[in-house]
Parts: C-alpha cells; sequence; structure tokens
C-alpha cells in the first residue's frame, strides 16, 4: 500500500450482505436483470458477433460498442455468481467467456467490429471507435472471471490482448502516440496489473494517462486529413478531457462517463506508483465537480446534447443529463478517493449516488433502466428495455454486483464503517487482529445500526463510524453503555479500544426530513426545496396527484410527516403534508392569477420514481 | 402582392422616427457604433482582406466569416445614411463598396478567404463555411447601396456573383446541388430579385430552399469520404434545418440563426410565388417556436453550446444562448408572416425581441455588444467590443437602421400600426388615399400615442391599431371623441371611416405592472415572477441590491411601484418596492435555513443590464 492511501477497501468477496434494502436490490439483479440483459445481447446478435461469422448484408451488423456490452454483461454475472452460485447463470459465463476466448486473433486481437465489419480501419480514429474502452471492458471482465472461477484462458486472452496494445502504442516511433477517445482502458490495466501481477500492464496504463492531452494533441493528428469541421465542440479536445495534460486539468470538462473514469485511472495511478501529483490532479478534479458540477441525486453531466459537463453551477433539472454510468463512475472515483483520506465527503457521494441517481438506472422489477436521470420531467420520459449504447444496465449490474466492497475500508489498525447496509465483513488487519464485523439494523429506513464483532482473539483496533450529514446528532453504544461526546474526525465516529468476540456498538443516527436549498449560483433551483430523508432524495410524481406536480408548490411553513409504507414501492418511506396548487392558464407566458389552492402532498424516494402510472416528475419544487 | 398577403411594410425610407426612445438609440447606432465597427473591421483586417493582397504567414489571415462582417457593416451604414446623410460615413461607404466591387473574380466570384486563403477549397465545405452565407449578406448590402447611392456597380457586382452561383449550384448533372450550412442567401436573394426584377434571382432562392433536406441530403454526400464521426449531434442534419424537405418540417431545430433565416425565405418565397404550402410550413414553424421556445425577452435558442434551439419548454435562465441574431432574425421572420395576416402574436414577438432580448445586444453607449443574451447571470457575463465572428453587433445596427419598417403595414386600404414608435410615415395605398400619419406621444414609458393625418384629399379608409395584449384596456379618441367599445381583429382595434386632414386619433394603452408566470411546463421557471410593464420585460441586476440577487425573492403580496427616473441609463421607468433576502449557505447544497430578510427591490429594463457595476442579474424572480 503506497504511504498517500491509508486504507484499501473490504472487497465484496468477503463482505455478505443481508440488508432488508439492498438484499432485494441484488436479488432481482441476480435473478431478472441479468437474465433480461442477457436475452437482449441474444436476441441483438452481440453474442453472434463474437463468432466472427457476420458478413456484410447481413442483419444484426456488429456494433462498435458491443463488445463492452458483452463484456460488462459478463463481468456483472461473475459478481453475481460470486455471491451465489447459480448453475444457470454459470454456464451463460462459461459461454460467453468461451466466445471472447475464440474471438481473440492471432495478433492478440480481440475485438468483434473490427475483426469483421471494418478489419481495415483498425485503430484509425480512436476519438469516437471506442476499440481501447472495449479492450478495458474486456480486461475487467476477464478478471472478474478468473477470480470467480480460477480458470485461466480468459485472463490469459486479456493479457495477450494487452501485450499486443502494448505493441501497438507507446512512445517508439514505430508506435501510435494515441490513446482512447473513452477512457476505461487505463482502469482496466490497472486491474489487470493488480490480478495478476504484471508490471507492464501498469506501464501502459500509466502510459495512456500520461500522453493524454499532451501537445501536438493525437486527436487533432489523428484527424489531420480531414477537411476543418468548425463544430466548436470538441475543438480543443476538452470533450475527451485530452485539452491538456491531465496533471494540468483542474476542471471536469467534456463528456461525464469517460471523464470519471479517466479520474478513476489517476486515482488508481497515484495509490500504485506513490504518485502525489496524480493524487492531487484527481482531488483538485473532485472539488470542481463537487463544488459547482453534481445534481443532488449524485448526477453529473448537465449538458443532455454531449452526455457532458457544462459550466459550474449550470444545473438544469429537466434535461439534466445524469447518465446512470456517470453516476456508476463517479462511485468508482468517490470510492478510490476515499482509501486516501476518510473523509466524509467521499463517501457521502457514494451514499448520494447509490441511493438516488444511480439506483433510478434500474426499474423495480430490473427489466427497464434509464439513460439520463433528470431531476424534472414533463412526463415523457420513461425507463427502456435496451438502449442501441446499452451501456448503463451492465453498469448497474456490476455495481449492484460489488456492492459489498464500498461498505468497509480497513488501515493497518483501523476498520472503517462507510454505509449502513446490513453485512458481514471479514478482516484482518496488518496489526494482525483478525475476525469478522456484522452489521445489522434497520436502515436505511430507520435509525438503528448494529455492529457485532467476532475475533480470532481480542485485540486492540479502531473502529470508525461514518456520521452522514444528514444525521443531525448521532448515538453511540457500546457494548450498551453510551459514548458521550464521540470525537470524530472527517466526519468518521472512531472508537478506539481493546475488542473482543461479542462485543457491540450502536449508532443511532436519528432521521429528520431535511428542506434543502442550493447554493444561489444554482439559477435552476432558485426559490425551489428539496426534501431528504436519511440517504434518499425525494421527489413528486403525477402518480401521487390530482394535477400535475408541476403545478405544486410547497409552503415554507409545510409540516411534512414522514410514514413508512410496506406495500408501495417494494415498501418505501413516503413524505406527506398539504401543498398548494396554482391552476396553469394558456400560453407560454400569461399574468399570474394569485390564487392558490391546498393539496394534498406525497413524496417518494426519487430512485423509485417512473415504476407506476407515467407522468410528470420533480425533485426541486417550488416554495410556496 | 400576393393574394395570401394583405399587407405590405411601409418601409423606412417613407418613415420618419421622433421618439423619445428610440432616436437616441438611432442616434447611437448611428454615431457610435457603426464608427465603432468600422473601426473594428479595418484594425482586425477585415477590409484589407478584400484587396486580395493576404499571403501565409502575413498577420490578419482572412476568415470565413469576414466578408459577411464587412457587407452587414456596409448594408447597416447605407441604412443610418438614408435616414441621415453623413458625409464621413458616406466616403466610407464609398470606399467599403469598391473593396467588393475590386474583390470580384473573373468568374463572378466573390469572396476573400476562399479567393487568398484556401482557393483550392472554394465550395468544398457548404456546412460550415459560410461562402454562400457571405454572398447573401453581400447581396443585401448591395441592394441597400443601390438604394442609397443609385451607383449601379456593387449591385451589378452583386448580380453577376449571383449569376455565377446559379451556374454552379441547380438540378444539372454538371452541377452542385447544395446548399449553404447557414441559410442567409434564400432571402437576399429574394431582395435582390425584389430590387432587380431578375426572376432567376428568385428561382434560386427557391432551388436553394426546396432543394434543403431532400433525400439523399447533399450534406451527407458532401461528407462521404471522412471517416464516420460519431458526434449525434447532426447525425440527421437538423443543425442544419437539412433534416427533411422545409415543406416537411413543423418543429424548429438546429441554429437559431440559420433556422429563423430559412424560415424568412420560406415566407418570402411564399409571398413572392403565391405559394401556400411554404406559408403552412412556416407558420407551423412559427406556431412550435411561440409555443415552446421563446423566451420572455424575445430570444431564441436556449441550447448554449450550440447556439440552436432545444427541446419545446426546456428554458433555462443561465446559458440561455438567445444569440442577438437570433431575436434579430426572429423580428425579421415575424415581419414577414405579419403582412399576411394582421394578428397581434407577430407584431407583439416583433416588439418582445425589439424593446427586450434584440436591443440588450448593445450596450447604452453603442460601443459593446452581447453575442448571448441569457435572461440570468450569476455574474461573469458582460458586454464585449467585438468577436470573431462578429455578426451580431452590425445585425443590431441594420435592425435600428431600418427599424422604421416595422411600425407600419399598408393593405388595399388599410393602414396598420404595429408600433407604438413616434414617427410620421408616408403612404398611398392602392384605393388612391395618400397622405401621412404622424404618431406623436410618450410611449414607451407613457400611456399615449396620438396620431395625425395629413391628406392630399379626404378619403376613406380604414385605421388598425395594434392594442398590446399587455394594456388590459385600451381607450380610442378619435377628433377628441371617445369611441366607444370598438372592436377589436387579431388585436387590431379598427377604425373605418372617411379622413381629412388634420384628424386625430389618440390611443391610449394603460400601463400596468404585469407579474408573470410561465406554462408549468416550463420547468426554469416555477415557482418564479416576472416582471413586465407595457413592451419592457425587467430585471433585477447586483448594481441595485447590496446582497445578491440571486438571493432575492418576490413575495406574491408585495407592492411595486413604477417610477420614471431620467438620470437613471439614459432615463428608464423603474419598478421599486421591498423583497425577502434569504443569505445563502456555504455548499452546493443544505439545509433551509427560513430567515428571510426584507430588502429594498428595484427592477430596470432588461435590455439595460450591464451597463452599469457588473453583477449578478435575473428576469425571473422566485415568488417569496
Amino acid at each position: 500500500m503506497s504511504d498517500m492511501f491509508r486504507y484499501v477497501p473490504i472487497p465484496f468477496e468477503r463482505v455478505s450482505i443481508q440488508d432488508p434494502f439492498w438484499s432485494e436490490r441484488q436479488r432481482v439483479n441476480h435473478e431478472l436483470s441479468l437474465v433480461k440483459q442477457y436475452a437482449m445481447c441474444e436476441s441483438t446478435g452481440r453474442f453472434d458477433a463474437l463468432k466472427l461469422q457476420w458478413k456484410p448484408g447481413q442483419p444484426n451488423q456488429p456494433h462498435i460498442f458491443w463488445d463492452s456490452d458483452t463484456a460488462k454483461w459478463l463481468e456483472a454475472a461473475c459478481y453475481a455468481c460470486q455471491i451465489r452460485e447459480d448453475s444457470a447463470l454459470r454456464a451463460k459465463i462459461d459461454r460467453v467467456a468461451r466466445l471472447f476466448i475464440g474471438a481473440q486473433q492471432p495478433d492478440g486481437y480481440l475485438n468483434s467490429y473490427f475483426t469483421t465489419v471494418e478489419p481495415q480501419r483498425r485503430w484509425k480514429n480512436l476519438r469516437f471507435n471506442h476499440e481501447l474502452y472495449c479492450a478495458g471492458h474486456l480486461f475487467e471482465a476477464a478478471v472478474a472471471h478468473h477470480t470467480l472461477t480460477g480458470e485461466p484462458e480468459l485472463l490469459a486472452a486479456a493479457e495477450r490482448y494487452a501485450d499486443y496494445i502494448g505493441s501497438v502504442f507507446g512512445p517508439c516511433e514505430s508506435q501510435l502516440q494515441g490513446y482512447c477517445g473513452h477512457e476505461e482502458i487505463e482502469l482496466a490495466l490497472v486491474k489487470l496489473a493488480q490480478a495478476t501481477g504484471t508490471a507492464r500492464h501498469l506501464a501502459l496504463a500509466a502510459y495512456f494517462v500520461e500522453q493524454r492531452g499532451k501537445a501536438p494533441c493525437y486527436f487533432d493528428q489523428e484527424r489531420r486529413d480531414l477537411p476543418p469541421d468548425q463544430l466548436p465542440l470538441d475543438a480543443n479536445n476538452a470533450y475527451f478531457q485530452a485539452h491538456q495534460p491531465v496533471r494540468e486539468q483542474k476542471e471536469a470538462v467534456g463528456h461525464a462517463v469517460r471523464a470519471v473514469y479517466l479520474y478513476c485511472a489517476m486515482a488508481d495511478l497515484a495509490r500504485e506508483k506513490d504518485d502525489a501529483g496524480l493524487l492531487a490532479a484527481s482531488e483538485a478534479l473532485w472539488k470542481d465537480v463537487t463544488e459547482g458540477k453534481l445534481y443532488l441525486t449524485g448526477g453529473i453531466g448537465s449538458y443532455w446534447e454531449r452526455e457532458a459537463f457544462s459550466a459550474p453551477y449550470f444545473l438544469p433539472n429537466d434535461r439534466a443529463y445524469c447518465e446512470t454510468c456517470a453516476s456508476v463512475g463517479l462511485i468508482f472515483w468517490a470510492h478510490r478517493l476515499l482509501q486516501h483520506e476518510a473523509a466524509r465527503s467521499y463517501a457521502e457521494v457514494i451514499e448520494r449516488a447509490l441511493y438516488n441517481g444511480a439506483l433510478s438506472g434500474m426499474s423495480l422489477d430490473g427489466k427497464s433502466f434509464f439513460y439520463q436521470n433528470p431531476l424534472a420531467s414533463t412526463g415523457e420520459h420513461h425507463r427502456e428495455e435496451w438502449f442501441q449504447c446499452s451501456c448503463c444496465p451492465s453498469n448497474l449490474s456490476r455495481l449492484l454486483g460489488t456492492l459489498g466492497s464500498y461498505i468497509y475500508s480497513q488501515g493497518a489498525e483501523t476498520l472503517l464503517v462507510h454505509l449502513y447496509i446490513g453485512s458481514e465483513a471479514r478482516f484482518q488487519l496488518a496489526s494482525g487482529v483478525r475476525g469478522s464485523l456484522r452489521q445489522s439494523g434497520d436502515t436505511p429506513w430507520g435509525e438503528q445500526a448494529r455492529f457485532t464483532l467476532a475475533l480470532e482473539q481480542e485485540g486492540e483496533m479502531e473502529l470508525g463510524f461514518r456520521i452522514p450529514s444528514w444525521a443531525k446528532a448521532f448515538h453511540l453504544r457500546v457494548n450498551g453503555q453510551p459514548l458521550e461526546a464521540t470525537p470524530t474526525d472527517g466526519g468518521y465516529a472512531r472508537v478506539r479500544r481493546i475488542w473482543k468476540t461479542g462485543d457491540t456498538v450502536e449508532v443511532h443516527l436519528p432521521l429528520h426530513t431535511l428542506r434543502l436549498a442550493s447554493n444561489p449560483r444554482v439559477i435552476a433551483n432558485s426559490g425551489q426545496v428539496a426534501l431528504q430523508r436519511g440517504p434518499f432524495v425525494y421527489c413528486i410524481e403525477d402518480a401521487d396527484f390530482d394535477a400535475s406536480v408541476l403545478e405544486v408548490s410547497l409552503p415554507r411553513e409545510a409540516e411534512i410527516t414522514a410514514h413508512f409504507d410496506p406495500a408501495l414501492l417494494g415498501g418505501v418511506t413516503v413524505l406527506q403534508g398539504r401543498a398548494l396548487r396554482t391552476a396553469p392558464q394558456s400560453g407560454l407566458y400569461y399574468e399570474t392569477d394569485a390564487a392558490q389552492e391546498s393539496t394534498p402532498f406525497r413524496a417518494i424516494p426519487y430512485f423509485a420514481w417512473d415504476n407506476r402510472a407515467p407522468g410528470a416528475m420533480r425533485v426541486w419544487i417550488p416554495q410556496g
């Protein structure tokens, strides 16, 4: 472990989840989403594409994204089987792994589209063709597959492909000094290096990261033979985060998913290479995102048409892009930085995105998906079964499969609890203390989390519990005894003592319904309020109102009560009260009619919207 | 006149303006803006470019936009001299006209950039290179120059160029079946045809309009040799309004200035060719724009990064693009449709854009300009002296020079008053009635407009006065006698009688400060109110507040008084009262603190913002 990174996550393989909320989400992912995604990959020809038999004129022409969809399904399915063995799923995993292995070319290349459809265009359009991106997802899948099965073939194929890529790209004159328009391979190569211990994969990741944005920009060279298109949008390649060397980047720009995948790799390399400069750059970008470019739901990317970051504080609620993958990527990034510093802000962004803007990407039945997760809709935005570019469903499945990895970190003598999710984690500290920590309770709808230790032998260590900023107070009891005035450090309440089997810590986090406002520079939220309770951001949707939620305002003095409804949306706490409704008039603009009528009000957690009758929705509500 | 178009504008050459508000705007345009713009064209090398002596390696390399800037300056200067002779300006006009004439090539081609910088790329990139766009602006300038001077040379050069273009573009196999990526030449060719009586210019305009969007799309053919860039933005060429034949277009899409210039040409051709289908298409697009894509200020184009239309009702206030040129083009378009039908909605969009989102494009001193006219700013948006692509300043100057053309229309027996601007119009109706109509009064800050007729001999005609929808009532007096219950037709109060010299009509339009709301689908304006008084939309800016206007809300019950301040911003009516301020807290999101304090409130007309200390501004204000 580098000196700069004091913690490592306890990986999901050592954390079993038993939680009133998340167990069901994992079950749906395993039994329904992954099955659905497999069927969609099959029916659209994505698996067949890997047989490399497609010929011009045939249906289901492979697409440049397809191998990434297939690889991500494979990766996510491996995680699901890791959690719970499933012979049917295992058979599918075996089949897909064999398809990938069989599609590898003698030189190591492995891409169905550029092998069958445009073989002459291999590596010709790095900006847009996602070739290295697809390779990255294959590497991640191969690592997951090897972890699950222990079989060496797919991992070996991934390494051969990585070595081939390493022969094509690099600083020598005979090599291409390029990198992918869509970052992903960088973090994947770090994973591959960690899984195999092969240093050259790490070196290739570092090459791709450091080469990015160096002048003259490779992407300018790549398109130098094209007539100048004067679309100003990526004139400086900022869309691809290639406008300047990554160490000099201070502002998050361009395509949001691309960006956060890069920032992940920067944090990874900072850790692997003990590189304070890369860490500082990743942290500066974190500051930029969280201070002015982050939606309340944990969504990022306010620029709909480009799936991209826009100007600071420009956070329109309708047509907020907030791609599901971008929130998932944000979680990946926050999780990496959290290992550097147990600062609540990282864990809270994970929580914010996880319970809201990422989770909203999947329907309650696991069968349909949001690509965009706006914070307001006039009624036309709905989940779909599948997409031409279907990156989001499998990304959510990857996240749900590895959810256990996000709950705990361990340091030399420390165990940190980041998320209040019922689970049991097995750990072994450098200090020698080993055992398990079981978390139970009634979160997220309730206020109690109870931790029980089982240790091989008693020993000293520090337990740190994140005190969420949504909790206005907290109460800790150790073995039933209250701990008064527990100090917090970076938002974590820490208890250091000699622990033994059977010791318990109870963490009480009182829930309040928070009325939130925005920084005044967020013009889109002027005069509006959002409701949050615990980790959940709330919204109102037409299904709960007689009139349109677009006509509703919430007076400052309105009393809001919280009530758990087990029959609603799989069981959620709803917020209820009375609001005001102003009837609209005709036209785009009109003189206001002051008449407002009282109307019942009910808000539901944002993640659960669009699971009933379609209609309008909003998170930010005018204050009446 | 076609049967479908019942009216023609009384052109500005026959309308002299004497108005407490607009005369000063015209003076500033003439004496300061045009002088400033000329100096900028000179210092940046735009005039020198027309000498065709630029060589690679020299400074001031010509740019593809430059000829349009120069031509638009020339056109605007001709209008100014038409209003008031000015020998110094006339000398500049002569020089620039000679530069254009001297730059014409033997084959008729006339473009400084593609003659000196990229001669091999003539007509190679119609999508982005603005070649035909620049030609169009030259044609408009040539017509204005001929009207002013009577000299034939520049108009002849324009016709030669048009004929050359007509030889290059057309349906024959030897011709290019293309059209410009930025519409403009279409409406310019109609003007050229009207000025010269040359039918083939009209035919070429019709060719460009009808060819647009026909499958296979020329732009796809043009880029067929390029590798596929997967930028989804103009995959179907909607950015250029070339996604389908124009007669089938029902939704305003793509670049807003491009779009409205096309829609102008569609209305022009409908009129010239008595073509109900083109008129219907232009009207359908009008409906689409005004029902869901129009800002309160008369701005269009909510998609900042592309200067383009976005989805219906998506009208964010910060980063509203609202290019000055787009509001000017919207006025052009509305003015054309208004001649078809004296419907208040057309004239009101002219008024809305003219007094607000277009006029804001120029500082009070005429020396600096907005390219974008957002409805809210966090404080960073300010006028600039000039732009690399400096289309907006001269477009405003063209509009101010021709302002007289927008006030009146005449039909066979009808004279219509669209705008309340002090002026005198000379007219001659088809019925034989001829004379002048003088408009005086205290608009726009006051409520009275007085019209006095001078006729060569008495005669019957109808006078129609637009009753603005912002006036909750109106009172007409003819020769001092009230006309009770005057009927309105399409928003125009009409008085038909036998008129004689000295007859007067007084129109009283009571002013109220209107509190406006938006259609609830405009999420950006939820719970917010805007103030309008007469034609002016108001805003609040930091210069008038102790705290930031971003922290201010206006209670529903707040009393607002209006007060004319002759010393402020050249003399404006301000709106005053008391509002509430909520102090912000730190961070992007935080729990609301209900504490609000009372604060003095002052709103100024939107057009006049950013003429004092820089700061934040907003049109839509949260209701307290």
